[in-house]
């Protein structure tokens, strides 16, 4: 089995608290995130920044969030106020390996090449970190397992709203195939 | 708006209690569907009957359900018992303008043609009924967001194991951006 790390939206879009976009329950994520992208980086496992960018004139910005994100000052958008802009928090820190996707929607695979470049590696294991876990880790979960991917959802890395949301949606993944663990119990076998 | 009745997996694979797929919320949903997919013929907004039909070498079962799937005699495959079989509940009927799509995993528009048919009648918004709620009816609503239709969802035509996974997953597609209304609710504009 060959793994690789999906880290997907730990942006100051989602994690700032000025942000319109934000999500109460990830900055309490950013630190175990910090450890299990270091531990993947040093086992080899690839780790992967899927990450949303807005255009400025709002065109790929989904239709259901396009009116917040322009009243709340257009986070995740070049030329936005830094402390809602695109970078991720600096204790991620930057590996040689690493890879950028940028994606336009929820999923991290649709409409990216996610899964070409996952093929081409030979990976078919993914791990989900990031936020938030109702929408973009879900709907990457279920496009994964739809691509015959095994996938493990790391609890304490993922993040809702509310804590109510968070376990019905761990549940609802681990029903449908996915490995639902800690960080802690994830075993890294490269 | 242009409207089109989407109604995913009724099919006695999941309707029979004598299926290893049953879902126990779905057989009470069986009378508002019907309902529904009249009202629609009967305004012009076109049904689309999207199902699954696995191939009997179990190539096309999702690799997390392939397992219960043949131990629990091969539902919704060609040639097993009838109580499984792939046929919609008679009350259905059928209309002369009506689609059929078969789909390989769990949203509608996964590795199908769904949404080029959709653009080319030039569909807008699309209803949701069916089962199960948080699989593919919920798979298939966020694929639809990210393709930029509008969405509603019909909570009294879809279905889940527990009342408690019916609600929960009903309340997070709301707060993605698609309308949860009952079918006595929605209102047909053609």
């Amino acid at each position: 089995m060959k793994s690789a790390l999906l880290v997907i939206d730990m942006q100051k879009g989602f994690l700032s608290p000025v942000s319109p976009l934000f999500i109460a329950g990830a900055p309490a994520t950013v630190s175990a995130c910090a450890h299990v992208i270091a531990r993947c980086r040093a086992a080899g496992v690839p780790v992967f920044f899927v990450t949303r960018r807005y255009r400025a004139d709002g065109s790929d910005v989904e239709l259901a969030r396009r009116e917040r994100w322009r009243a709340g000052g257009k986070p995740l958008t070049p030329g936005c106020a830094e402390e809602i802009s695109e970078a991720m928090p600096a204790c991620f820190g930057s590996g040689a390996g690493d890879y950028h996707i940028r994606k336009p929607r929820y999923s991290a695979f649709f409409s990216t090449e996610l899964d070409l470049v996952l093929r081409r590696l030979g990976v078919d294991h993914v791990i989900l970190a990031g936020t938030t876990t109702p929408n973009c880790i879900r709907t990457s979960c279920y496009d994964a397992l739809s691509l015959d991917y095994r996938v493990t959802v790391l609890r304490d890395c993922t993040s809702s709203a509310t804590e109510e949301i968070q376990e019905a949606n761990l549940a609802d993944m681990a029903r449908a195939g996915a490995a639902v663990v800690s960080s802690e119990e994830l075993e890294l076998e490269e």
